[in-house]
């Protein structure tokens, strides 16, 4: 919970209850994220109590600051209370944070609320409804400024300032020819500092970075973040901008998409809304298969260890000390080297095209990692005075080098080749790729205690 | 590489050395992120040859365009040859990027450049450097739009116009008084809707959202995220305005945090620049320091192995088979929980007031997760015939539902303690947790044997 969100909530649940509206000027003075904040910490019925009290707009507003999820949580029973009330609130919304809105409600409440706004919004809905989850379009907003290339700098800034308060941003506009094929980008900063008679097409760019309709979200954040947009031209087959993303969308798709990452790293499938906000069995669901795949993983080996120590009796209990140490040496390392190249190949910072430059860095990291654990590993042995068991201290330090370089080279190639697939490397979670360095490294260990111990 | 740069690179090459001029078109075509890509993919002196063709300002936006370190190894070299275009490049870059690289050039170096460049600018430099590493005072620039309260809307519009090509942005400007002291906010978008001779004062927003210069990065990303700003001012002890960060920043310092998160959480000490561009040398410093915490860490085991099989030779061989199945299995769980706790506490969803909350669900969590994963693991010993051996598949069990509810509970009990003691909860990285979770578990399974199985 907030801080702000701590002090206020006494006050505001008192409020609710005796007088709610006296709280309308404080609402007025909070930030609607901060009013967002207290929404979600308030009891559902005072909750529903103070969306009923609030402006639509300022009701709108707080809602746009909530995840999807949360939106759609505060927002039903606003519906089941007042459908006039909530159609009210939708129709002030923007695009696409109603869109994404409407798309999680169920099928009977989507039909109601399209029905009962104007058949413009209602098409344009249906339009961002229609994109595919996760894409440019889905993200995108329809509010952009779109000029005729031929009008002059003041002109442009008249028309702006007619539709500012309606539209996303008016920082960026956009000259299209009439089929609306994106022409350039105009600053309002280039257009403000223009000579008052120059026509947009001298004055805009025409190197514009765009994304296509059905590209990733991903790709959004890259272009966004690289050159350091304000608003990214969402534009269709034919070239046409039939939308734009802003940079906030940006932040909170790279914050999601790092989230997201982390938690598959930790072999956690992605929670749909935030840690406290998600449901215990929704937790479990999300938990449970990975952790059966990485038990299913090392059921191995039992087989292993029966194995070897069917072969070796003697030396079985001896050499079964020290698994425990030797495995996780090569699964830490692995875990090492998946975590730096699954983040960098996430952020482009390697393709698949420089799968041989990080094999061989790896190699050589790997070795020298393995070698000082190994010398490491000496010493310890050295001071438990195991020294004079010379084939156990060969065995050890010789399968340290292995598992550790072999930890190095698994946890780098193995999100290369997915990432080769077309698989998200994050799915290669550091436990699975440490499950399978824990198998091999096994094998690996017990084949150097034959050369050295027998 | 980009596919831009893999596209462009053969060209670029072949025209720097024989006819380095005929480039100045294709670098006036190309965004300035697109040619410090380009920069970076070239040999050293094909490089130093690129920026001493460069005008000084497109120099400056290359530079700009670069991580630190990779900005530091371009500009050296163009030092080297002319101090004067040097300084030129210097003089035109944005104030908190040229502060960053002087930052890290040598002492002499910088204390030349600082002389070269006039006083006003040499003492910003100096200003902006005095600042703690990872401050919001050492991130923001100090070209910024301050206007006095009492200047009137269209005043405001005409001074903004004249300094604006200089500005870092010109969407949103501050009322201040002669002291400089933050009145309110202003967005070019209400300065251009508002009437012609409303005051500032009138048309400011006074609820600003700020941040104090000594405040840490990850706030400044967590303020420009929650409110969606284009800009977050930054204000000293006495609420003066001393200069603002803007949104681009933010995504690069919400990457930046979330690579270091990613690389904590995989027991990596964060790198300084991209994985490729660190040297190898670096990468084995990152890596070695928590590959021996970590050995040093399961250095238990063997001490605990040797112990229970003394206690119970007659089993130990037997019991030993199912080591890495029961330590891995807990130390999975253990990864799950860590990393969903250390990404909600990164961002601030989760905070140690709710320490309860968290553990209780943890509990159900790791309780329901265990007994579903006890419940696989009787089907595969039924599946081996292993049933007649009643005390060994008790104790398989038994120890699968402890070790999975013990790795839950710690997973995210442990980035909770050290986010209380005010310590960075990454670094209990994921191996860390799955090493304590490791030596537990196995006490525990051996522990639960002596019950079932002597």
């Amino acid at each position: 919970m907030e801080s702000t969100t701590r002090l206020l909530l006494p006050e505001v649940e008192q409020a609710l209850q005796s007088a709610p509206a006296s709280l309308l000027d404080l609402t007025r003075e909070l930030h609607a994220a901060d009013l967002a904040d207290l929404a979600q910490a308030l009891k559902p019925d005072l909750c529903l109590r103070l969306l009923t009290i609030l402006p639509a707009s300022t009701c709108a507003d707080l809602l746009e600051y909530c995840d999807e999820e949360v939106c759609a949580r505060l927002f039903v029973p606003l519906a089941d209370e007042s459908m006039t009330a909530a159609t009210a609130v939708i129709a002030v919304m923007a695009p696409d944070d109603r869109a994404d809105l409407l798309a999680i409600l169920d099928e009977s409440l989507r039909g109601q609320l399209l029905a009962a706004l104007n058949e413009e919004e209602s098409r344009d809905i249906r339009h961002l409804l229609a994109y595919a989850d996760d894409s440019a379009g889905s993200l995108m907003t329809t509010d952009f400024v779109a000029l005729s290339a031929d009008a002059s700098a003041v002109e442009a800034i008249d028309a702006i300032r007619q539709i500012a308060q309606e539209m996303e941003t008016i920082y960026q506009a956009y000259a299209v020819d009439p089929n609306s094929t994106l022409l350039g980008v105009i600053s309002l900063r280039d257009l403000v500092t223009a000579p008052e008679n120059s026509t947009l097409a001298s004055v805009m760019n025409p190197n514009i970075i765009t994304v296509a309709d059905d590209d990733d979200q991903e790709e959004v954040v890259r272009l966004i973040s690289k050159y350091d947009l304000l608003a990214l031209p969402v534009v269709d087959k034919n070239h046409r901008i039939v939308g734009i993303i802003t940079v906030d969308d940006a932040i909170d798709i790279a914050e999601e998409e790092a989230t997201e990452d982390v938690q598959k790293l930790g072999a956690v499938d992605p929670l749909e809304s935030s840690y406290l906000s998600t449901p215990v069995v929704e937790l479990i669901k999300a938990r449970l298969p990975w952790l059966i795949v990485l038990f299913l993983a090392v059921l191995a080996t039992p087989f292993v260890l029966e194995r070897y120590t069917a072969i070796h009796p003697e030396i079985a209990i001896l050499l079964g000390w020290f698994v425990p140490l030797i495995v996780s040496s090569g699964g830490n390392s692995g875990t090492q080297s998946a975590s730096l190249i699954i983040r960098a190949l996430a952020l482009g910072k390697i393709t698949p095209g420089d799968t041989k430059q990080v094999l061989a860095r790896e190699a050589i990291v790997g070795l020298t990692l393995g070698v000082s654990l190994a010398c490491v590993g000496a010493l310890a042995l050295v001071a438990r005075d195991a020294t004079r068991m010379t084939g156990l201290v060969l065995t050890i330090v010789c399968s340290l080098v292995a598992v550790v370089t072999l930890g190095a080279l698994l946890g780098s190639g193995i999100p290369l080749v997915l990432q080769r697939l077309g698989i998200d490397p994050a799915v290669s979670s550091t436990p699975f790729i440490a499950s399978i360095v824990d198998v091999a490294g096994l094998i690996i260990y017990f084949e150097i205690a034959t050369v050295f111990m027998t």
